[in-house]
């Protein structure tokens, strides 16, 4: 398994900027198991579940890597020893969470634990610390939400390679094939074009794209069939791709053409609406707003957009109430779309990262509704 | 994808003895986010995660699962429907753990979270809720850990299942290949022999056998390698296998030979040991007191085992300490190994299920080293 991760500076920056950030919350210290909090401080894909395994990063000090003894091995993977991480092992029988409690002093003082951390573990924690900690979230979130130079390179990467794929998807799309055989030839078109994993497949035909989460089923495609793609992977080091297209086996009737045009129109507002300084839910607004004109808002059932990078789903989220203002370097979606139940959907999606221009896409396929020529 | 899953009765039965033991354990009620105790309960392979979903399970009366407006299509795989639970959804911009607090009825009282709960959702739900939860695993514990009739026919056909991958594997181990070849043939051959996913693959090579939870590398195979292969997919409907053997690419050493044999009887042992009655942490020590005897003891870094289901590790750990008696119907891994850094490992596991008579074992490859001939 190919350890993929940047120079230890990367790590050793963003430890120090996590600490400050603590430092400024008030709180004592951070604890952070596996997941992406964990991979983004020290480079770990660490994955244990019930085993605890869990970075402890005081305010100020050198942060404590707790961990079984039977992954010792796996630190090797991450930025750990570069990083003079202190570690402290444990073996089934001890009590994991008083190593970490200790490994913040031992005393009751305000901590925040990273937001996937699972009950299994936050419950003893808290028992262990004698206060509940708060979500890491709030320290982490403006240090993970503008993607430094690097991490903007792997977004990029991983968007030129999911656009490769779109540009393939045509040939894939032939009537009579299911959507589970197109979804078999993307996933593998995925991998071949440069990702290291496959995260997601949508292959929603009909009226099947008339719910944004359908997955793929064995309904055959037929003429007439309006097809939401939504498609992405992990690229090395771990960045997510994200990039839905909305194809058309044969022509699109009128109707049709015309509401989709207006979603085309709706998803660049959005994108045209992006800079420093402007709010999450102003881009949100902005999408929304083209749809409503239009007489389509109430088909237009989720938020306009999520951020992206070591996690598919992230902030910031691009939805109303989100008041955030933007800055430059945040990378999320701009993926407005219509869905009329029972019927047939439509939803266009770039990966986008904020300039002081305004916004960079990562995707660059065309937005129009993709027509597949049938003979 | 196949949304598989056992009978609507069977979720019924499931659902009314968790909503039993939730009033035995004197708590208002439980609350499941996606994961495996939302897969047990009613068949749903939901898996959104900054968006709740979450299925309120109260002492008594109709459960209700809320979730998000977008997910309500996904609500069809799974049994919800047929078992009469009620159904909030909720949009961006609600607050759906008030949706949540109120389905149980909005009064502060005693709950608890399934434990794969996150952080993300426990820490807002325990402020709607004015009441920290605990977790349901003590709840569910018992329900979960006793397989029914069924549960253990799906992990039989796992068993099977892997063991027809084991018998492929000596084709696998040619020298010169790398690990990651090896696990790449493996991978396929867990698919092609009848799992629905590949959950993992360890091919521990010569000094890479003696990290337990390596899994493979550029490593190429050499005449002499002692190899350790810890595989396992998931079957349908979502049942877990996982079978190491160990492999040794032409004739071992005397002295490999010779602790090899001491693991196999210490593997036997807990094996024999198993039956109603026993505890956990006495099928371990059977295990851990041949290898002790033969002064092996400080080789034998991990715990003998876990339970298995829908969950690769789960209740119940064979290890120390652990005095829950064994009863009919459980069913966990026994696997001792061995681990001399830097040199070599081994290790043998088998799933077995509790019975009145003893161990029945859901994997029946045979437990010696096994000599890979070489030309």
């Amino acid at each position: 398994m190919d350890s993929g991760r940047f120079d230890t500076a990367v790590y050793a920056r963003r430890l120090a900027a996590a600490a400050a950030a603590t430092e400024q919350a008030g709180l004592a210290g951070l604890f952070i198991t596996p997941g992406y909090d964990l991979r983004y401080l020290i480079g770990s894909r660490a994955d244990t579940f019930e085993r605890l395994t869990a970075l402890v990063l005081p305010a100020s000090g050198v942060p404590t890597i707790v961990l079984p003894r039977l992954e010792l091995a796996s630190l090797k993977e991450s930025a750990a020893s570069d990083l003079g991480v202190c570690v402290r092992d444990w073996v089934d029988g001890d009590d994991p969470y008083q190593l970490v409690a200790e490994a913040l002093g031992g005393a009751p003082a305000a901590t925040a634990v990273t937001d996937s951390m699972p009950a299994l573990h936050l419950l003893p924690l808290a028992d262990a610390l004698g206060v509940l900690p708060v979500l890491a979230t709030d320290v982490l979130r403006q240090l993970r939400m503008v993607k430094e130079a690097a991490e903007v390179d792997a977004l990029a990467k991983a968007g030129a390679a999911i656009d490769r794929v779109h540009a393939r998807v045509p040939e894939f799309l032939v009537p009579g094939r299911t959507e589970a055989q197109v979804a078999a030839d993307i996933a593998e078109a995925i991998v071949a074009e440069g990702h290291s994993e496959v995260a997601f497949v949508i292959v929603g035909s009909g009226p099947h794209g008339a719910d944004p989460h359908h997955g793929y089923s064995d309904r055959k495609l037929q003429v007439g069939d309006i097809v939401v793609v939504d498609i992405g992977g992990t690229y090395e080091p771990g960045y997510y791709s994200d990039s839905t297209r909305t194809y058309s086996i044969g022509d699109p009737s009128p109707d049709v053409a015309q509401q989709y045009s207006t979603l085309q129109r709706a998803q660049r507002a959005a994108v045209d609406a992006v800079r420093p300084g402007v709010t999450a839910a102003q881009v949100d607004a902005a999408a929304r707003d083209v749809l409503a004109d239009a007489g389509l808002a109430e088909y237009f059932v989720h938020r306009t957009g999520h951020g992206i990078g070591l996690c598919v789903h992230e902030e910031p989220y691009i939805v109303a109430g989100n008041e955030l203002p933007l800055v430059a370097g945040m990378a999320f979606s701009v993926e407005p779309g219509i869905y009329f139940p029972g019927r047939w959907g439509a939803r266009i999606e770039d990966i986008v990262v904020v300039t002081e221009n305004g916004a960079l896409s990562v995707n660059n396929r065309p937005h129009e509704l993709m027509v597949v020529p049938v003979s």
